[in-house]
């Protein structure tokens, strides 16, 4: 058999081995994509595996992420440091192959997929950074940025909503250095997609505005290896839509569903393996095979060599543009911005989201790269930086995404656009619309990208719009979510603190902002980036009780205080903005600010009440709202649900009288 | 001016008023959309203000929630009952008339809307449970389920992804009597639907196996008519697009983005009126408009009384059928399941997935209308009703839906089913995955929905696929959502309680079941239906500790118990499968499971921690996951993740040592 169809037949057996040997996985789509992974991998890509890093190489983005026993194969074969061992290791505790592809735990893989659809959005993402990198610092002869994204997905990507609205925008981006593959194999885990998916992906394609191609037989990896070629010069984004059978070379399975996720068993293993040409022994490679793939990865490792060549003498010729490129691809936050006492300058009253929008505008001018936007809400949002133009097909260095009313999507091009390297990225919405683009949150968690999160209209403080754009449980969910950062400052300085905590961080972090007026106070400042902190001391020695707050109620909680006071009952007010802060802190700060010995505490927050427990225990009361708001101007709400400082108060005074 | 402009003029400007009144609102898409609205309710549809809840009546969805106002003015002309004092405390506390149009708050609004696409997925819904309906109960000459689906939707709904996964199954399941109207204005908050949104919508739908009809001019109401007139006998979902002008009629305003979300002003709303020919006086309707369009109404409720009386004799002619009309139309649940003691018969081990699927299927015998599907998870989330056959155009009595890989759509579209009446409903899919369907779980919270949400793999229990399918902090998510009950079953007797509870609550219920096998208890029974209750008593009088858990860990909690006694420590263990459910019962109850005096409480959840600290306090401890899981087999994970109940005891015997 040709070279060329040894290893596409090398990697089916290889992933469908993986799969037997941890009798867990998928070998179906693994099987069916393998001549696709060849005109891809072999044939096309720019990668180096000596530097899986490499700033300038295409992106490959495995929307499919089932299929992970692909990704390992591939990246096996091409020398990315992931042995037999790892092979044999897959979905083990500890190894370096788990059950989907982790980005940060495997060598060559670029983000983390499983959940359908996310892929997709991450490839848009990683385009978009890809344009405006091009445009910030390519010149003629120095096409420093410059390279492709490509995805692979299936029917599931395909029918996700949130793929959908990716590749609605990549349309009308023009994004035409990005192409996705799709994996057309008709069946899906409950049997022939005609059960639930009979829709023309072509056309539909077509309509977002795509460039679209159809093969006759996905399986041939010429036909696709053509079409990749063809599309190199597009200027709009490609589909190449590639019919491929689920479970190739599986006599028994193949073409069905139960080749989908399970793996084919001892027996029909050793038959594939036969039916395919290949040797008996599972997780073998023939020499040969190996020097192929070998040769074939010299393109890439030519194209990084050249490319390093090129930065150099780019960096000669453009020496700031290439200090620029440093800072832009460099984690750290610059002196200019960390100590900045301008940036902390807030008085009078304002709500949270307008100080938001005053700190994207005092650090935009501060970070070039800091780039963002929200789903159709900037003007609510205050997401819109002044003057830094709008991102689009004519203007690659806007700064400002219009994403449209694509939340799940947006979060998950925020994803791409900060796994590809480059770019600081922000978006907003109204916090209720977490709930549209949580599992991109979860994913951005999971993979530690600092992406910042613009939440606006936090609470009741909606007012008029009613329940169904009033968070309750938000906070909470996001706040039991690992890894990520949920910050809900109660002024301007809190509100700088949050921004500097997010752009430090290293993780996900939510600002969590008011729609309403808020006073500043002149206690508050840095101490808000430990999470928690004593906002209000007590008058006397020790406090009689705790007063604990986030947000907007922390004026509650300064107005409940001296409520109190007046009454003779001294209370220390412990303002929290981001709880995971706080419990990251030392024991001995956290008593500091809490101390075990005062369990009269009373917690007030307009929403959910769950998340407070921890800190009032038993003997404390938690104030919040454990049901949904209503529409009436945002002060009646307060009134009506008992969220003031006088309800707060008597609750204090209860809790004296015990 | 012609009568029929003039009733559109008066919605416009009564609509316009309304919002500035309120001092809140969107005027421009009702403005926009008053011709299309026209032709729709004066014309077109069969609605009877004197019966909102007639079950044949066509069904209206506003699925662009925020043009409430065009919803309100259309009710009040119609005569639902909507007083003009209604209109003018629109989004005021105490109101029938809030922000978003609320489902049972406000007669003749069919489903709550505001968060975009949802409503179009809900209208699908709505339209496949006519199907249903009609297959099963109409006979010749006797339409009596016969009705259309109508919604209504802008470029916001156009954009979510929701919107186009429903959309996507609607074609495949051929929906004939689905019409949807999109008000194509071309406007959204940030400007120009071009900055995000270039893509050829009729183009797209028609991929989907849509009938699409593009109008020259949305603002001609004789147009729209046609449209409607000539989609009547389709035999595929219709889309209608209507190229409108956002504000029309306002001169300052129209056709921006200025007219979107906030009142044209005094000064702009005069002119409207004069503009439109209309009285200067705000909330004035001339009596002529009223009689007009009490003529116009005259047609729906001739179509009610017309059904009646073909009721009446449908009765006599198919008693048989008639009455079971009536018990698919109940909430009440027959007796037959409440007091069947073989539904809870289940022994030795089991998944509570298997347990869950064999709850269906014994259901499915004694509830004909209980249908469900799972987004493409059927034969993991056994939720397949054996022996159901599949729901499709070509067998509308199937009772297996298959959604796809469409979460969201699929849980939105349960809404609408729920909505319409006639069916108890169930969806499926893996428990990470309700992060992207959790803004549809909310709306059926909001609206009081008997969805059932069956989520299996509930925990690093899932094993090898790994951290992106493990759940982590989605109880929590689930927990502190009001309205809505998570329901955890240890085995197959809390099983049987969580789907009873689900069945009677008459809220929407989550069954998290485990992907691996428990142990069934002999103590488990009914009192699950209490969500929490003493599974296994303490051997003296007085527990040492409380051992709490839920699911699956409650196998620890019973080991840990015995772990204990051997070393002289006397412990209780309490099942909590829904803490909804238990913190809703008596202090009576909730002393005698957890009493106050016992201090020392170990509980333990694999999940965040969050939820418990409300029952164990600052004196007690849990142990739970506040990070993500991994890829190894399961019981590996359990193990290395220190959910076992040797810990669980160690932490009970520390707790003895303070």
């Amino acid at each position: 058999m040709e070279m060329q169809t040894k290893v596409i037949n090398t990697i089916r057996v290889l992933s469908a081995d993986t799969v037997q040997k941890a009798k867990s996985g998928h070998p179906g789509a693994p099987m069916g994509m393998a001549p696709l992974s060849y005109a891809l991998w072999m044939e096309t890509m720019n990668v180096a595996p000596s530097d899986p890093k490499w700033p300038a190489r295409d992106r490959f983005v495995l929307s499919s992420g089932h299929a992970s026993a692909l990704n390992y194969t591939l990246l096996h074969l091409c020398g990315f440091g992931l042995t037999m061992e790892d092979m044999k290791s897959f979905r083990q505790w500890g190894s370096r192959t788990p059950g989907h592809p982790e980005y940060g735990r495997t060598p060559g893989v670029e983000t983390t997929t499983g959940p359908l659809g996310q892929g997709v959005a991450n490839a848009v993402g990683m385009a978009i950074a890809e344009t405006i990198l091009a445009a910030k610092f390519d010149r003629p002869g120095f096409p420093v940025a410059d390279h492709r994204t490509y995805a692979v997905c299936g029917d599931g990507c395909m029918q996700e909503g949130i793929a959908s609205e990716a590749c609605s925008l990549a349309g009308t981006l023009k994004l035409g250095k990005l192409t996705l593959l799709y994996d057309d194999n008709g069946i899906s885990i409950e049997g022939n997609t005609d059960i639930a998916f009979t829709e023309d992906v072509g056309k539909r394609f077509e309509a977002y505005g795509w460039n679209v191609v159809r093969l006759e037989d996905g399986n041939d990896w010429r036909q696709v290896l053509k079409a990749l070629q063809d599309t190199q010069d597009s200027d709009r984004p490609n589909l190449i839509i590639c019919p491929t059978t689920i479970g190739f070379g599986c006599e028994a399975k193949q073409g069905t569903a139960s080749a989908h996720g399970e793996p084919l068993g001892e027996e029909n293993l050793l038959k594939t393996h036969e039916a395919l040409g290949m040797s008996p022994e599972l997780f073998h490679v023939d020499e040969d095979v190996y020097a192929f793939v070998k040769e074939k990865m010299d393109r890439g490792e030519k194209a990084r060599k050249a490319w390093e060549a090129m930065f150099e003498a780019y960096r000669k010729e453009y020496p700031d543009l290439a200090e620029e490129w440093d800072r832009w691809h460099s984690a750290e936050l610059d002196e200019s911005v960390l100590l900045n006492d301008d940036l902390w300058k807030f008085e009078g009253k304002a709500a949270t989201r307008a100080t938001g929008g005053e700190m994207i505008n005092r650090l935009a001018k501060l970070i070039p790269n800091l780039v963002g936007g929200s789903a159709d809400l900037a003007p609510s949002n205050k997401t819109n930086i002044k003057g830094g133009g709008d991102y689009g097909p004519e203007n690659r260095l806007g700064r400002n995404f219009h994403f449209g009313i694509r939340e799940h999507a947006m979060a998950a091009i925020c994803n791409g656009m900060a796994l590809h390297g480059g770019l600081r990225v922000y978006c907003g919405t109204f916090f209720v619309f977490i709930d549209y683009m949580k599992h991109a949150m979860r994913l951005a968690a999971i993979m530690g990208l600092p992406v910042t999160y613009v939440l606006t209209h936090d609470s009741i403080g909606v007012g008029e719009d009613g329940a169904t754009h009033e968070p309750i449980e938000h906070l909470t969910a996001l706040r039991s979510m690992p890894d990520f950062l949920t910050f809900r400052p109660a002024d301007g300085h809190e509100t700088c603190a949050g921004w500097l905590t997010a752009l430090t961080s290293g993780k996900p972090t939510a600002l969590v902002l008011t729609r309403q007026n808020l006073p500043t106070y002149e206690e508050s400042d840095g101490r808000a980036m430990k999470g928690g902190y004593i906002l209000k001391k007590e008058r006397g020695e020790c406090p009689d009780v705790l007063l604990l707050a986030s947000g907007s109620e922390v004026e509650c909680a300064v107005e409940a205080r001296d409520l109190l006071w007046e009454k003779g009952i001294d209370a220390r007010v412990v303002s929290m903005p981001c709880m995971e802060l706080f419990n990251a802190q030392s024991e001995e700060y956290r008593q500091s600010v809490i101390p075990c010995e005062v369990r009269r505490r009373v917690a007030m927050e307009a929403g959910s009440t769950m998340p407070w427990y921890r800190y009032v225990g038993l003997d404390g009361t938690v104030i919040g709202l454990d049901h949904y708001g209503d529409s009436a101007p945002a002060a009646k709400l307060f009134e009506e649900f008992g969220i003031t400082a006088a309800h707060m108060a008597e609750e204090a005074e209860k809790l004296m009288k015990k």
